[in-house]
C-alpha cells in the first residue's frame, strides 16, 4: 500500500459522505496552509442485496482509506433530518460503521450538516450539489476530466474542505455562528482599543 | 484474555441490545443442544458527554467480547420503529458501531425485533421486560443474585436465546411465521401419508 504520500502534507483531512447506496470520500492535504485534493471517489453499494455486506464494505473501505492515507481528522457529512425513521436508521448504521473505522484507528471525527458544507464552499446553504462540485473544482484546481459523475465524491470532498476552513478560523467557541455572536458571548476576550 | 471457555461449547451466541445510554450484552453457550448462560452485562454510557466516546466504548466493548468469547453468531435486538428521526439516527449509529465490531471479526449477524424476542422467550409479543427477565432466569437456571437491575442485559440475553431457538427450528423459509404458513407456502415439501 502506498504510504509515502503522507510525508508530503502538514495535515490530511478525510471527508466521508456515508450512505447505504453510495458512499463518497474525499481527501484533502494541507501544505503551507493551502488545501489540495489528494484523492476522491465513491463506493457503489446498490449492487449488493445484503444490508450487512453494504455495511461491511463501508467499514472496510473507510478503514483501508484511513490506513492508506493516515488522515489527521475525519469530517462526516451528516444530515440531522430525514424523510422517515426507517431511512434515518439505515443512515445511522452507515454512519456508525464509518465512524467505527475511524475510532478503530483513533482518528478524531467532526460532523457537518449538508447546509453548513454548502455554505462554506459556495456561500449559500441552499446551493445545489452541482454548484458544490463546480466550486470545489475551482477552489482545488481539479482538472475537469478528474471530476466524477457521482456527486457523492465531491460532497465528501466538500465536507473535508469545510472542516479545513473551520480549523483555519481563529478559535471560536462552539455554538457561535459568527464573530458578532462570538463577541457578544465573550466580551472579556475583546481587546479594547487604546 | 481468557479464551479456554470457548472449547467447552458446541456453539456460542452473543446477544447485543445497543443503545447510546446503556448497551446490554449476553452470551449463550450451547452444549448437547441445550442453551446455557455464559455471561451477561451492561455498559453504562450516560456518564459520557461525548457522543463519539459513547460510540467508541460500544465498539471497543463489542470487539473485546467477540475476541474474548469467540462467538459463532451475533444476535442484535433491533427495533424497526422509533419515536422520531433523531432517536433513530442515534440508535442506528449505536447499532452500526456494534455491527462493525462483529464485521471486523467476521461474526455473522442476525437481528430480531423486540416483539419477536419477547414472543420467543415468553410466548407473548407484548410481554414486559421484567417478564422476559423472569422467563430467562427460569429457562437458563440463572441464580436470582446473578440478575442485574438493568433490563438491557436480559434483553440482550433474550436476543441470543431467541436466535438459538430460531436456529434449532427445522429449516423454514424466510418470512414464514408458523408451520401452518410454511406448509401452505411449500406444499411440495410435505411428505404425504402413505
Amino acid at each position: 500500500m502506498e504510504r509515502s504520500v503522507t510525508n508530503e502534507w502538514d495535515k490530511i483531512i478525510i471527508g466521508i459522505d456515508p450512505g447505504t447506496n453510495v458512499m463518497g470520500y474525499g481527501l484533502i492535504g494541507v501544505k503551507k496552509k493551502q488545501p489540495h485534493m489528494i484523492a476522491m471517489g465513491v463506493l457503489k453499494l446498490d449492487k449488493f442485496e445484503s444490508h450487512y455486506l453494504r455495511l461491511s464494505r463501508i467499514y472496510q473501505r473507510v478503514l483501508s482509506l484511513v490506513e492508506q492515507y493516515l488522515p489527521d481528522e475525519m469530517a462526516i457529512e451528516a444530515p440531522f433530518f430525514g424523510k422517515n425513521v426507517q431511512s434515518m436508521l439505515k443512515l445511522g448504521r452507515a454512519q456508525g460503521v464509518a465512524i467505527a473505522a475511524a475510532l478503530a484507528r483513533e482518528v478524531p471525527i467532526v460532523e457537518y450538516e449538508p447546509r453548513k458544507i454548502k455554505m462554506a464552499i459556495t456561500g449559500s446553504g441552499s446551493a445545489s450539489k452541482e454548484q458544490v462540485r463546480e466550486m470545489l473544482r475551482r477552489l482545488l484546481n481539479i482538472p475537469k476530466e478528474n471530476l466524477l459523475p457521482e456527486l457523492d465524491a465531491t460532497d465528501a470532498l466538500g465536507a473535508a474542505l469545510c472542516h479545513f476552513y473551520e480549523s483555519q478560523r481563529p478559535t471560536v467557541e462552539k455554538g457561535c455562528k459568527s464573530w458578532k455572536e462570538f463577541i457578544a458571548k465573550n466580551p472579556g476576550k475583546l481587546i479594547s482599543g487604546s
